[in-house]
């Protein structure tokens, strides 16, 4: 349970439209991350967007501290340059595989949904392992025919996540 | 291929609103136990039902042996209770993730449906590993506007599962 | 991007029920494989279907070769004679997990769509590991009501597969 998304959720045949809707939101939103195209990654949030990568026991305990934190689109994008301009990593292949999305409310403005996560890493000539495991706690706004993220907290089981580099999620 | 699953499916198209409220279905369930609200777990049966896990190759053999099982929803509560009150485990996340739904059966008021699961475990200070990966074969009864387990059978690849603490799948 | 599957999809609401229809090809698609029935698998192509598995580097630098290629129903019912009579192997459960479908495109004879593909490989007495993680490019005719593969490109991750034994993915 999630500060704020712990509501009880409406009927799901009520809001299955927009249930197909966020799973195709997150099929792109995760494409878009996994070729790399993270420039393009701050267009799929709202002007005054909260984006959050924290660790379960953090999420449960209530603290305020994360992995990534970033209440704006500016800050975001700030983020999105420094992964694309200054940071120095190994190549890499990332995969999001998203699953499991619920509605939780449905109400005019009011979009907030909750969905399964799980990321792969392929590093050059090793395995591919599970980077990251965990959920995507989302609230959306419509912005004419789109949806974009008003916030997302994305909250992760895994903890010994190698966080000397931290993609987006 | 299990027994009373190996029918001939009917169009996907015929029965996709029903795909749809079983994924629906899943994600409410396996939101239920990876939240640890295990005692919330067996609202999702029929008085009536059938709950099993086991390992593929007994599955294979026809062998009615199993890791868990239970025939009545008494028992699953039971079972539900021994877990939230008697057993003593590491504190764990564990995380479903549904997909490939395939529905087998839709006449009247037999409902049959396949699905792939996938299992992570998380123990604190430890990787994200896969703790079991299987498919559901489930048949379904309506309960007012709901969808209720009456058979669920769990049948697992994963040979090396850890056995000493069995949850709910 | 895949070269041929690098265009601008279409809005997602506007072929969602194609989407749909696709996901319920790849649930039958992979359960044919996954319960082993190697000979029904070139039911899925179109008589003059191409069939590949490749790298993700390979793609990246436009190479044609692969782990494996087919251009033709013929190959690939060569191929899975081979697997089922030929070939030697220890026996292993395979199950395939496909997530985040997007259909890029969608006009006429036109059908093309990305889907993310976990392959988990589990032998007798090993734990459950993962085989391959890709991205599967489709394109897709009709044939009647159903939707066959005129081309499927296969494209892993994975760089240290196990490539002794190449199953079709």
């Amino acid at each position: 349970m999630y500060p704020g998304y712990d509501m009880t959720p409406p009927d799901p045949r009520q809001t299955r439209e927009l249930r197909l809707e966020i799973e195709e939101f997150h099929a792109d939103y995760c494409w878009t991350l996994d070729c790399g195209d993270v420039e393009r990654w701050p267009d799929y949030f709202a002007d005054d967007a909260v984006y959050r990568i924290t660790a379960r026991e953090n999420a449960d305990a209530g603290l305020p501290v994360g992995l990534v934190y970033a209440d704006s689109k500016a800050m975001i994008r700030d983020r999105a340059f420094a992964i694309k301009h200054t940071q120095m990593y190994a190549p890499r292949s990332m995969q999001h595989f998203v699953t499991n999305v619920r509605v939780l409310e449905a109400k005019g403005a009011g979009i907030k949904a909750q969905s399964n996560y799980l990321l792969l890493q392929t590093l050059v000539d090793g395995p591919t392992t599970i980077h990251q495991a965990g959920r995507y706690y989302d609230s959306f706004v419509r912005a004419g025919r789109r949806l974009l993220l008003k916030e997302r907290q994305c909250v992760y089981d895994t903890v010994l996540i190698a966080n000397d580099l931290v993609l987006p999620v």
